[in-house]
This record gives structure tokens, sequence and C-alpha cells, in this order.
């Protein structure tokens, strides 16, 4: 048998196989110096004709400013660098009189063409409302804050990674696919093979038809808590990023049917106060990390706002905590200034949470639940059995951000409380059980807090809500 | 209106919601020296009782390695420090007498008991076949070896994320709940909301019930790639990670009926070269880093294998590049020694995927595919229209990794392709077209190929598959 290397030799050597990236993304281009020649590509964000010169600015995605390009009249005579064209342009380095960089266009070459009039939604120097962007998802990205916030959105996803894999946590990829509905509030997406004959071949004895493929009911998940779980009493401390589904006919600016959920489960932890630590210390970190190494592409979205949203970050070490009591009773003194009316054994309304972060000037944690207002995975306080060991961390402009709790871990007592077909879970704590706490958090809502975005639709790459899943 | 500070000062102390963490993990626990007083948290492993003193291997998912407790018999007579449980312990470090570090308890306190009596499926000393480990998918994670993986599977999946964004690609979330069908294979999952009432009250003029909730049929994404390509053209190069669906009856050890894909898109490129030396530079650098940073896990794999499944790894720069011609060819060669004979026109089978890496001693390109094997995205190559410039990378041991190609860009030929429905997608080559390729791989199989393991269900922490759908 050959070795791979005499192979290689025998081979003939393939079609232009080899390739060189010769030309620079925007954001590299800024550490270059007066005089380099270089070579860019990217698409038409604005044109400004002069008599003897065109300056041309060019977006590429790399970054939140464009690259103005100067384009003088001898090359600018085809006609076709149109707004929305991609182009590739070759030239100098030189600086505006304002002391930025440009490029002196020595070519450039359409590589294709914007024909506005065929139906392109957008035009140049036009603000849209988001409304409108979004009705044009495949070409939301061509739009300077979107792709802002597409690049936001990606360092926080590794922000929040690196923050979690510093302390130890293991990324766990919790199933999308469930036989389960973790919360019991029936909200799920059922799941079937499109394909009936598939089903018809493959129906077993006592299986209704549309089950057949898994053998039961398959729904998408809600929470990978219970998933989490059994991972974390092996494995330890560990966490799961990743889409989430709510079959909720609600059209809310803070609700998604698909929404990407941060969840977290700390072992060995029976300490509320180190789950609101945890939370502190990640979303305090994370921000400032944020604020510091996407500041152009935050700042374009804050606008005059970029000193005063985040004004208690540089100083904090730690949010207000308030018991749920104590929320209530800052909530009834101030009835006249609600706009809905404070009924405690309906727990907190968006209204109620806004106005909590309002009156403490900053994020704040609500501690100590009544019971009857929260699901049967989280373990009575132990001083007094009508409270559970729960928080909710609220943030200013969202309301409810984060959602966690101390686990029960008493085996009776969650027997008597477990939904049917979730003995799995029961077992965790007969054999080898620990104590666990843990917190789930909207990532989307994380960043509308982070960029103030109004609308949840327009801080993910492709929406759906109810009546709406395009693409 | 109160600053929150002024809040805290007036909010009384909580009860304890302050915590410190006062242990160690193992794989911590290293880095200290003789004589350092340490706590640790985990579970035992296995118990060797001698006369004076037993010795108690603890895991804690934190390496691969258990730590050794020595526990005297004054500690040692309550009788419950049984395989399984939980456990603290407190002591001083010391070392044995091959020069290990161990603890030697002077406090011990089992958190949860394990009754194997009740019905433990694991016990000391034994290994278990992967299919028996997989009847208890909620507690696999006590199994060692999969401890193993469940670390490995994390750094990796930090290694492709930490390699592309070094490149300058843009992680970006693709949607799960799609309306189109990318490959139109046919083989896709159908979505609808569990609850009847609910599709009722949404239901609008023209819809069929069962579509009530998006006014379209909605289905579990086979592949990012369109919506990928959609992005890429206004924020470049970029690449999404995460859960893609098959609805497919194969049960074979490389499918899954959810799985895991990293899907990358390089934005003006034209040439099938620059996609054969991404994949390649990535590919390398990620099982170099894992293959040193998971080192100790890595090696609980492979065993005795260890020094000669990679022997190729340290000095490669390229991987042999065979054209699906030539690829034929050597086949055809040696019929002699295929279990399924070559019919070049339905490509390769399995089996001769895996006797062209064997052939080659090393992973394998296959390029320049015939068009009629391949979907209709692709590219025509430029000297010949019967091909496309399209990729596959076959690894040892499993076959096809990844499938990669050059996406048609013209207008009029992709136009005449185009499934139904996927107008956007054309669109995005008449309004500021970019020439882009990519490719997409099964990061499952990349932890078969990396560890060497036969069935794919053993590299995911909650497997899906025909017939199978548990917890």
């Amino acid at each position: 048998m050959f070795s791979f290397r005499l192979l290689l030799a025998k081979t003939t050597p393939l079609s232009p196989i080899r390739s060189v990236h010769t030309y620079l993304c925007i954001r590299e281009l800024i550490k270059c110096k007066q005089g380099d020649s270089v070579t860019i590509k990217g698409w038409v964000n604005n044109i400004r004709k002069m008599k003897k010169t065109s300056f041309v600015d060019i977006i590429d995605g790399s970054c939140a400013t464009p690259l103005q390009i100067v384009v003088g009249k001898n090359l600018n005579d085809s006609g076709l660098l149109n707004f929305g064209s991609s182009i590739e342009a070759s030239g100098t380095i030189g600086q505006t009189p304002k002391g930025q960089l440009e490029l002196r266009a020595e070519e450039y070459k359409v590589i294709g063409d914007c024909p506005i009039e065929e139906g392109f939604p957008f035009a140049a120097r036009h603000t849209y409302p988001p409304d409108y962007i979004r009705d044009h998802l495949h070409l939301r990205s061509r739009i300077t804050s979107f792709a802002s916030m597409l690049r936001v959105r990606d360092a926080a996803q590794r922000a929040f990674v690196d923050f979690l894999t510093l302390k130890g946590f293991l990324q766990i990829n919790t199933p999308i696919l469930t036989a389960s509905d973790c919360e019991g509030a029936g909200e799920v997406f059922r799941v079937r093979p499109d394909n009936d004959e598939l089903l018809r071949s493959m129906k077993r004895e006592d299986v209704p038809h549309e089950e057949g493929f898994f053998d039961r009911k398959a729904y998408l998940t809600v929470s990978g808590q219970l998933h989490l779980e059994a991972m974390a009493h092996g494995i330890g401390s560990c966490y799961t990023f990743g889409p989430t589904f709510r079959a909720e006919n609600n059209r809310s600016p803070i609700h998604l049917s698909e929404f990407y959920m941060l969840e977290v489960e700390q072992a060995f932890t029976s300490c509320l106060g180190d789950t609101v630590n945890l939370i502190s210390e990640m979303i305090i970190s994370v921000t400032r990390k944020l604020l510091d190494s996407c500041a152009d592409d935050i700042t374009l979205y804050h606008g005059d706002f970029a000193g005063n949203l985040f004004d208690w970050l540089p100083d904090i070490k730690d949010f207000p905590i308030l018991t749920f009591r104590e929320a209530v009773e800052i909530l009834q003194k101030h009835q006249d200034r609600l706009k809905v009316p404070i009924i405690p054994t309906d727990g907190l309304q968006k209204n109620h949470e806004l106005f909590l972060t309002d009156y403490c000037q900053s994020p704040v944690f609500i501690v100590d639940w009544p019971i009857t207002l929260k699901p049967f995975y989280m373990r009575p306080n132990g001083s007094n059995p009508d409270l559970v060991d729960a928080l909710d961390f609220l943030v200013p402009r969202i309301g409810e951000l984060i959602g966690g709790s101390v686990r029960e871990t008493d085996y009776q007592r969650l027997k008597e409380k477990l939904p049917p077909g979730s003995e799995w879970y029961l077992n965790l704590r007969r054999f080898g059980g620990i104590p666990t706490a843990g917190f789930g958090m909207g990532f989307e809502r994380y960043l509308q807090f982070l960029l103030n975005v109004h609308n949840i639709r327009d801080v993910i790459p492709f929406p759906r809500w109810p009546h709406s899943c395009h693409l």
C-alpha cells in the first residue's frame, strides 16, 4: 500500500486549487499606514460625486465604520458604481483632512451590480423603520446597524462561553427533541416526519401513526435544565447554550417562538447566594468586556444615551437584592404610579418589573418567592416552607432577564410533585444525589438590554413569531 | 427616587445569601503541594479496603484521573462509603509511593448514598458495553469514559470557534424552524403546536388547521447554508454551529436524527482551493490542539492505538487530493478488495470512502464531482460543465466528514434549477451578489474520528435515532 506522500507525487496537479487571499477587510486595513498598497472588497454604502472625483463609502461587515474610497473621474466612467453594488478596489492608503484613513483607488471592478429599479428595498442615505427592514430578512445584513448587532451577538456568545469556561463550567448540548415538557406549561411544539409513507413503513404495533418515528410523542425543548441536571450529577458544574421554543400566541416585543437560552447548573451548591454571586459576576464581567471590545458597534445603537445607560456599571460590585415581599411593599407604596395594580398572588407583571428597576436605578434581584408562583423543581426555603429559594433578575428596559433557583433534592417531596414520565429525574436524587442550583437567561433579552433595542425580533438573525416564519 | 445604594442600606440583610466555595475540583487539586489542607467533593468510583485503611477513588467530572483518598479505619465505620455515593472529604495532600498526589482524609461526609440494590445500573470495577450504558442516559455522565467524551466535546466546540474567530469568521445562529427544505431531499421533520385549541384560536382564512401557528408549514432545519449565504452577503465570511435534523429511517453508526453541524461560508471566494486550504488548516490545527490539551481524555479512548491513529498528523501540511475520476480509477483497479462494487453514477458508498482513506493512509479530499451527484447550489466547473466545483473530505474509520462547494452565482442558471419558494435566495445574486464557497462538517463524526468511537450515539449527550427519543 502506498503512503499518501507517494500518492501525492503521482496525482497530477489540479486545475487552480491554490489561491491566495490578496485583499484586506476594513478592520484590518485600519492597521495600515499611509502609502501602503491594498485591495479591498465590499458593498457601496454611499456615493458623493464631485466634479473631479467621487467619494465612495464601502462596507464589508468587518466593523462599524465604512471606508472612504476616492475614485478619480478617469476611473469613474463606467457608470456602474451604484449603491448596493459589490466591488473590488485597489490603490494606496491616504488620509482625509480629518485624519481618517481612506483608499485612493487606482483601479476598481464591479463584482455584482445592484439594479435598485428591479426591487432592491434600500437606498443610500435613508434610514428605515425596523418593521420595514424586517420585511427583507435575507438582505438585513446589508443594513449597517443590523451588521453591528450581528458582531455584538457573536462577541457576546463568546464572552459568556469564555466566562463560564474560566469558572470551570462545561458546555453540554442538551437535546432539542425531547420526550418531556420541563415546565409542564403545555406550550410546546410537536414534531413528526413530513413523509407519511416513511411513518407507515416505521409503524409498530400499538403506536399511533403520527408517533411512528420515535414510538412516542416528541416535542421541541422548552428548557434544557432537567437534562443539564442529569449531566451535572456526574460531570459537575455545566451549562447549555442553544435554541429553545415556545408555542405561545405571544407577540410582545420580548417574546419569540424560537429564542436562545443560556442555562447554567452549579454542582454541589445548596445556597441561593452562590447563584446570586455567579450571575452578578457574569453580567458585570461580560457587559464590561463588550462595552469595551464592541464600543463602536454599541455606540451606534445607543446614540446620545451612550453615557447614561450603563452609568451604574463602572463602580458596581453587587446588585441590589429585594425579597419578593419587599418588592411587593415597594409596589404597594407606589400604587398610584403603576399602570397595572399589584396582586401579590399573581406575581410580578412586566410593568411592575420595570418600576422596580427604575426605582433601584439598576438591575435588581428578587428572591424568596411564594412557592405557589414557581415550578416543582425548586427547593422550599429552610425557614419558611411557603417560600422557595428562587430568584428573578430584572434589568432596566426589559424586565425579567434571568430566573433561577436551588433545586429540590428531597426524594419524597419531589416524588409527590413530579410530572408523570420524569422518574429518571427522581433517580438523580436516589443514586449519589448532590445539591445543585442554577438559572436560565434569555440571550436575546440580554442583547436588547445591552443595545437598547425595543423589539426582540431585531436581535436575532431570523426571528420566528406567531404568524411569521419567513425563509 | 432613591439610588440603589440607599436602597441596599435600607433592606435587611437576607438569610445566608453569601457562601464561599471552599472546595477544590480534582483538576485544580493537582496544582497543590504536599501538606496543603483541602476539601473535595465528588463520587466514589472504587474502594479497596485494607486492614487499617481504605483507599477510595473519587471522580468529580473535572479530569480523567480519579483522586485517591486514604480513609483511616477510625473514620470508616459508618458503612456508608458505597460505590456511586457522593461525598465531601477534607484532609491534607500526601503522595503515593508512585509519586501521585492523594488526599489523607481527616473527615468525610456522605452527601447522597447510592443504594445499588435499589437499581443503580453500574458497579465498581466493571466495564459495560456501550449499548448497556446507553440504556441509562441520565446516569451516563457517571461513566469515566463518557465524562472524558463530554470534556473533549466541550474543548472541540471551543477550538473550532476559536479557529474561525481568529480567521475573521462571524458566528451566526441560523434558524431551527424553517419554511424551506435546503437539499430538497424531503427527509424533514414537520412542526406544529401541541395544543389544538391554540391552533383553532389562531387560524386564519385559507390556512389549513395544522398550519395555523405560522400560516404555513414549518420544518426543522436540515442545513443552515442558504441562510448563512444570506448573511455572508452583507456581513462577509461567517459560520453556524448548531443542531440539524434528518427524518430518515437510518440507524447506521454514523447517522442521528438530531446532530450538530459546523457550516462555514467564505465571502468573496470563487476558488475551491480556498475551501480546501481552510478545511486543511482547520482540521490540522484543531486536532493538534485537542491531542495536546485533552491528552488524558483522548488516551483513555485510544488505549493501545494512541501512537498510531494520528501518526500522519505531526508532519502534515496538506492532505492528498483526488479528483472523483481518479478516485473511481483507484477503486476500479482494486475491485477485488471492495465489498460493494463501484458504480460511478451512484457516487461513493461508505465502503469505497474507507478504502480510499486506507489507500492514502490519511484523510483525503475528493474534488471535481459529476454535476448529477450534487445539489442545485453548486457551481459548474469552468472547464468542464459536467462537473461541479465540489469537495468531499473523507477521514479514516468514518468516511465522509465534510462536504463543500463553490456556490452557483449565475442568476440565469440558478433560476432554472431553483426549488420553488426560494426566490429570496436568487435575489442574493441579483442585488450586489458576490462569489462565496463553503462547507458543512458533521461535528459528531469529527468526535468519532478523534476518539475512535464506533457508534455516533456515544459522542452526543442525548442521542435521538429512529424509534429512540428518551428523556
